[in-house]
């Protein structure tokens, strides 16, 4: 090679790198494919952070608001918090012989899952129960906190917490980066949450809106505790979630993300506000990736947000088509 | 005067105020005197912001509660939401013909406030019930800012949201300027404050925790709303602020201020957290400036948080003799 032609070639390639550099530090999504919803997003948050622009919505107004299971960590085969319970009541099963031969914690123990899971949501409701309250709020604090640094996924044997969703973790980033505030919304026990929130999402404890058990202060021994007792608060799911929303936030999110049915009336209450609004279903299309499933699954089953989202103008990802990467790499 | 003196004078004078100037602009709060309660103010705070020291404490954590009623702004004769209470009574009394002979209303609408009062907690809640609910939450949030614009305080004539307390306003904000997130935590009803705490303490809706009725979420005509019901939802007084607290911040505060028994499970609870905290009373001492009350008060009582405050290490404000200014200058 001449070295005129070295020199062209030395060009050419800085001058590619140099087309190229911009274009990536400038892209704040890298897992998300340069399809409709990336430019839906984008748009939307170019438009109501432009000074100036009549969508403008000033920092204080900017709230986005996240379901959490199956939008921003998986939920397959079964929530991650049912495996936190199940681990909790193997441990728990010495100080409660009775659960030998009581469902649905006998069944738990034998690991029948299929037999626990056919109990329903009252058997569900029974284990929450057993296994989240009787302690202080610093103490379950600790146990959710050593579970989740330890237990892994059935399947994939990874961490619960590297579960999660890249893109959704580049999305949280991307909107804080232009002053929004994140809030996770879930139907997931909301201090079974923030014990790792803010290190895995970085959304903190006070942006953590989720089901929740009724706590009584004491005084122990001139210490003063909160004590969690085995009677529901609240639930956090379907119409809860509008509800949960104004209770802790008191004004209405500016764009709201969810997986399933269970966040339709979250969508539709942020979408119904006054001025642009933003409303997204992450659809779980990808069977190689992760899981299909959406119509006819018993956990995060999306049909009627889905069939309304077009006359509604909810962006719909295909996380097959959408997502260049679904989980972070190990 | 000969010019020689002039110039003298004149740079008697330039000097005299360069040498204050620089004091007040690094007094970010003036109308606190330079007694105990601020110096223990300043110190806490230089201590657990500056890097490297020991008891160094992130910004994340830096989490400083302020009850509202007695603490921020004034609460005699009587809690000012009950002022709304009973314009509220009056505005709909027309709807309600019973009202002109059944008590608590009829008290009420003769202006016969101690036989109103002479009903208790019952009579109270029975107005909130009839007055807070049966509107949206946005219909709510109208009223109230409509009112707040509006109602004067029936002995000094201002408006209730210009009795607020003078030094506490410079305190929200040096403490924000120390990266502390502020937050209120009032037994007075959350949907009551928020509509004002943002432009006038600069406290976003969010971060208000207070007394609450329940909601329903319901689609009327397509539109989706939010309906205030009369049934009783969580009551943030004496050992709920603990709960509210930890219901929606998640952690234990750095700094709570009171200034009743109400308060003394909130200053309670933040102090008895790990390293440094801090807790802090407004002794309402004042008679000529404000109103001089503590142990026999019907509102605002102080009695047991008085006698406890010097071995639980909590700072007392005397507001006669540690505040140099009341209420913001007209």
């Amino acid at each position: 090679m001449k070295a005129s032609a070295l020199y062209a070639t030395a060009l050419a390639a800085l001058t590619a790198t140099l087309s190229i550099l911009p274009v990536r530090a400038a892209n704040p999504l890298p897992s998300w494919n340069d399809t409709a919803p990336r430019k839906a997003i984008t748009a939307f948050v170019e438009k109501v952070t432009q000074e100036g622009s009549t969508d403008f919505v000033p920092p204080t107004e900017r709230i986005a608001v996240f379901d959490n299971d199956g939008c921003l960590w998986a939920e397959q085969p079964m929530y991650f918090q049912a495996f936190f319970i199940f681990d909790r009541i193997k441990a728990l099963a010495p100080q409660h012989p009775d659960w030998t031969t009581r469902d649905p914690f006998a069944s738990v123990l034998k690991g029948d899952v299929k037999a626990v899971l056919a109990g329903g949501e009252h058997a569900l409701l029974e284990m929450a129960m057993a296994t989240h309250a009787g302690v202080t709020t610093e103490e379950f604090d600790k146990i959710v906190t050593d579970w989740i640094a330890t237990a892994k996924h059935p399947v994939t044997g990874r961490r619960f917490t590297e579960m999660v969703y890249q893109p959704m973790l580049e999305l949280l980033a991307y909107l804080r980066a232009h002053d929004f505030k994140t809030y996770i919304v879930s139907g997931g026990g909301i201090e079974f949450m923030r014990p790792w929130t803010e290190s895995v999402y970085g959304i903190p404890p006070e942006q953590v809106i989720g089901s929740s058990i009724k706590t009584q202060y004491e005084v122990r021994d001139g210490k003063p505790v909160l004590a969690r007792l085995p009677e529901l608060n609240f639930i956090d799911d379907k119409a809860g979630k509008p509800i949960g929303i104004q209770a802790h936030i008191g004004r209405r999110p500016l764009m709201a993300f969810g997986n399933s049915d269970g966040d339709f009336q979250m969508l539709e209450w942020t979408t119904a506000g006054k001025g642009p609004r933003f409303g997204l279903l992450v659809h779980h299309t990808d069977a190689v990736r992760e899981v299909a499933y959406d119509r006819t699954s018993h956990i995060g089953k999306l049909a009627r947000a889905l069939d309304e989202a077009p006359k509604r103008g909810w962006t719909v990802v295909s996380m097959k088509d959408d997502w260049m990467q679904i989980f972070p790499a190990k």
